[in-house]
């Protein structure tokens, strides 16, 4: 097989990349999986896609795409397990050249229930860099994952929907007045991250200060984002203090976030590795490839 | 002065209350300030009470009313200060029969930035109720006010955002999902209350707990929904604690909300007293129809 196509279907967007030898061409569409009901997902893939297509292809795809309302349903794997589980769901095409597998998501039912889809493949890309990793890969984006590895496989994980929390509280709170634009300012920021660190008990009542600062004292709003940033991710450490403290911990996300997690684990004396998140799909995706 | 207008003007929505002697009857109107410019208030005010009005009639109002961007600016008062401040703002009528008078809002500088308009006019009407109130005003709302009262002055207070962080999450984030109707269960709503208070750290995380519960064992959502507001509300009490530990608390909201707190600070061994909202609004308005 000297041509496959690697696709991360998430729920607002789909990203393809065409792996042939000596090319590899991204492509991607805001045909998220949210949008598109079982019987879509085919005809979207090969409008994306279908001038890559002359032959038998085998096509890798990871994310929601695996969800009940996928492409097809891949079971979740329960930890622990291995990053890929114990092997990818086939996906009936209408076009006959088509090999589509999908890799399962992985789940936890105990100390507490959660759930993982898209992040499980990265996990395997970290793995192909760091094969004897023992320690924790933090994932932050919409809903930041921290999983701890060890032997080759994800023991437990922990979601903090911190991501999504910045969002609505940017876009959807009275906050939204005092946090526009997209400024950033390190030491506001690695402060706030220290207060809810040690008092993480005031988050719901430290955000409406970022109202009334704007409102009495015209605090910019640049500041403003990154006490905000700073108070939501201070309380995700907060929260996951046992998963990142004397752990060797390896961070796999976009850029900003990768260096915000970054600055504020360092201030807490962390030394973290940090791998590039689309790299580490398409690391993980092809040892999915490989898999019997 | 036989006949008096008791106005209630908030961001979404505003209540004019007819103050007649033997007839109080009460309009709502979803005219609120975010949806008026500054010239569109008096018409707005007379479409929904013009009929009322056969001679001078002297015009009370509290809330965003009185913002910058409302009917008129009514300066804040500082804390320390009686919760109607030092007087209230006329406004210039082109109806020469209106004689309109707005509560000026409260702000605290230190030791944090702090705002509230419409809340000081219920702690007023409280404080005709409880005179020698040396307690608490715990006002739970889209924005939850706990005010320290003694002397007949607000002391000091704080804003959680509680009630807008329930909302927001509830319509927002990938939560709504799992988050429908509007059920209520008292035993989750009290451990999560629990949970928060002793682990206050852990809010963040716990919540997409709430979406793994409901894909991995179908938790129902009026579970859920009574944990996310037990989560939110036991954060914000483990914020306020000393605003609350050991003090005279006097709850005053809609009667849902209000029943919600009861239930938190009883768990906590807290006796709070109820008095309802809209009564003390007018109570409030009442007492600065009065002042000089």
């Amino acid at each position: 097989m000297t041509l496959w196509i690697a696709v991360d279907w998430g729920t607002t967007a789909l990203r393809a990349t065409l792996m042939a030898p000596g090319a590899i061409e991204t492509r991607i569409s805001d045909k998220g999986m949210n949008t598109l009901t079982r019987n879509a997902f085919e005809p979207t893939f090969l409008d994306l896609c279908g001038d890559w297509i002359d032959g038998p292809t085998r096509v890798i795809a990871c994310g929601m795409v695996g969800a009940r309302q996928g492409w097809a349903e891949a079971p979740y794997a329960t930890v622990p397990a291995a990053p890929l589980g114990t092997g990818l769901t086939r996906v009936d095409a209408a076009d006959p050249r088509l090999d589509i597998r999908i890799v399962p998501g992985l789940r936890q039912l105990a100390p507490h229930a959660d759930v993982m889809r898209g992040e499980e493949t990265q996990i395997a890309g970290i793995l192909r860099e760091i094969k004897d990793l023992d320690g924790v890969a933090c994932l932050p984006g919409t809903h930041t994952k921290w999983a701890h590895v060890s032997a080759g496989e994800v023991v437990s994980f922990r979601t903090a929907m911190t991501g999504e929390l910045f969002a609505t509280i940017c876009n959807h709170t009275v906050l939204r007045h005092s946090l526009t634009g997209d400024g950033w300012e390190e030491a506001p920021f690695l402060d706030a991250v220290s207060d809810a660190l040690s008092r993480p008990e005031t988050l719901t009542a430290r955000l409406f200060e970022l109202r009334a600062a704007d409102l009495l004292h015209a605090q910019p709003a640049a500041t403003a984002r990154s006490i905000l940033s700073g108070l939501l991710i201070g309380a995700e450490l907060a929260a996951t203090r046992p998963w990142w403290l004397g752990r060797d911990v390896v961070i796999t996300g976009s850029s900003g976030t990768t260096r915000a997690y970054d600055a504020a684990l360092r201030a807490q004396g962390v030394r973290p590795k940090l791998l590039p998140a689309e790299a580490m799909t398409l690391a993980g995706l092809t040892a999915a490839k490989d898999l019997p």
